[in-house]
């Protein structure tokens, strides 16, 4: 099973995030990328604004997230919705791809820029989840809140998941991640709980 | 009472705010800030490194950060401390600035590299504020989320200060709004609790 799809678009990450791994994100060219591809500039730039969008599949995730809470089951309370569609994301964009978000991370990690873009990013999806919280008809304080809660839950639940040294056959699935840190964050707003 | 104190970093402060109102940020230099507080574009620098650190005062916010975590009571469990913190940073930076905070929101969300720097500085606030909950023995998940929860609570409780139609004399205290957002996001984690 390859890491990509054998498509236009997944050869392109392919080669785009062995480029970036082997000499360096400001060194790589669009150009270089498509030939690693076998493919022309002008398919990569049907598929990508520029090659930091390779990094971040492009309009993808606000996208995902959009469709992801317009079809949540309507009885599901924020909280419960937060858990299921994180849970859904896990398995469908990360499971199996541990090793490729690693060095995603680590090429992000390393530029000023893509980590201001990054953190766009995460506004985005942050603003995507508000508005698919309101249009469930949750109060603006709560939509705020819980969309703050998904952005704040992957992204610690992601550094965790890969920082585990467990090897991908040992090690706790994203998903279980994902409640375990859900429920240290239930614990750390409750216990100021009795005393109030 | 002036809103800003009459020294020079004030007077800089205020003239720059002014005139990002009056003309735009973009059409705003610092000769044209230095000059409108009746000082030298070299006061300036020593000040500000450009035109935009003056919107998110330098380097103070980590600063002040990392000191409230070092000064905090050692007996407090992390909710109550994020509670106790906020609380001092809403008395002593915020309340009756009102106007010039709604002032500068505005600046940042006129300018998209703006924006990205406020991005920025949001998440160099949470990891001061991470770093200082690890200093004080907590595990690293509860760091992570307790930071994230300080920059998620301020800044959603920000905008609900800033948004209320009250004026000054009537609309709730930002402290009061910060409570109050504790306290929701309290409920929204807790909404599942009985399910589980």
């Amino acid at each position: 099973m390859t890491r990509w799809a054998p498509d236009a678009r997944g050869r392109l990450g392919q080669a785009a995030v062995d480029l970036f791994t082997e000499q360096g994100f400001a060194a790589t060219t669009v150009p270089q990328i498509a030939e690693r591809a076998g493919l022309t500039t002008r398919t990569f730039f049907r598929h990508f604004a520029d090659k930091r969008e390779v990094l971040f599949a492009g309009d993808e995730i606000p996208q995902t997230a959009a469709a992801l809470m317009r079809e949540a089951p309507e009885a599901l309370d924020p909280l419960a919705l937060v858990a299921d569609r994180l849970r859904i994301v896990a398995e469908a964009t990360f499971e199996g791809r541990r090793a490729e978000t690693r060095r995603i991370r680590a090429i992000i990690g390393s530029d000023d820029a893509l980590r201001e873009r990054d953190l766009r990013k995460r506004a985005d999806l942050a603003e995507v989840t508000r508005r698919g919280f309101e249009a469930r008809g949750e109060d603006p304080l709560t939509a705020a809140l819980a969309a703050d809660l998904v952005v704040t839950v992957l992204h610690v639940a992601l550094d965790r998941w890969l920082d585990d040294p467990a090897d991908d056959d040992s090690a706790l699935p994203l998903a279980d991640v994902i409640d375990d840190v859900l429920a240290a964050f239930g614990a750390l707003l409750l216990r100021r709980g009795p005393r109030r």
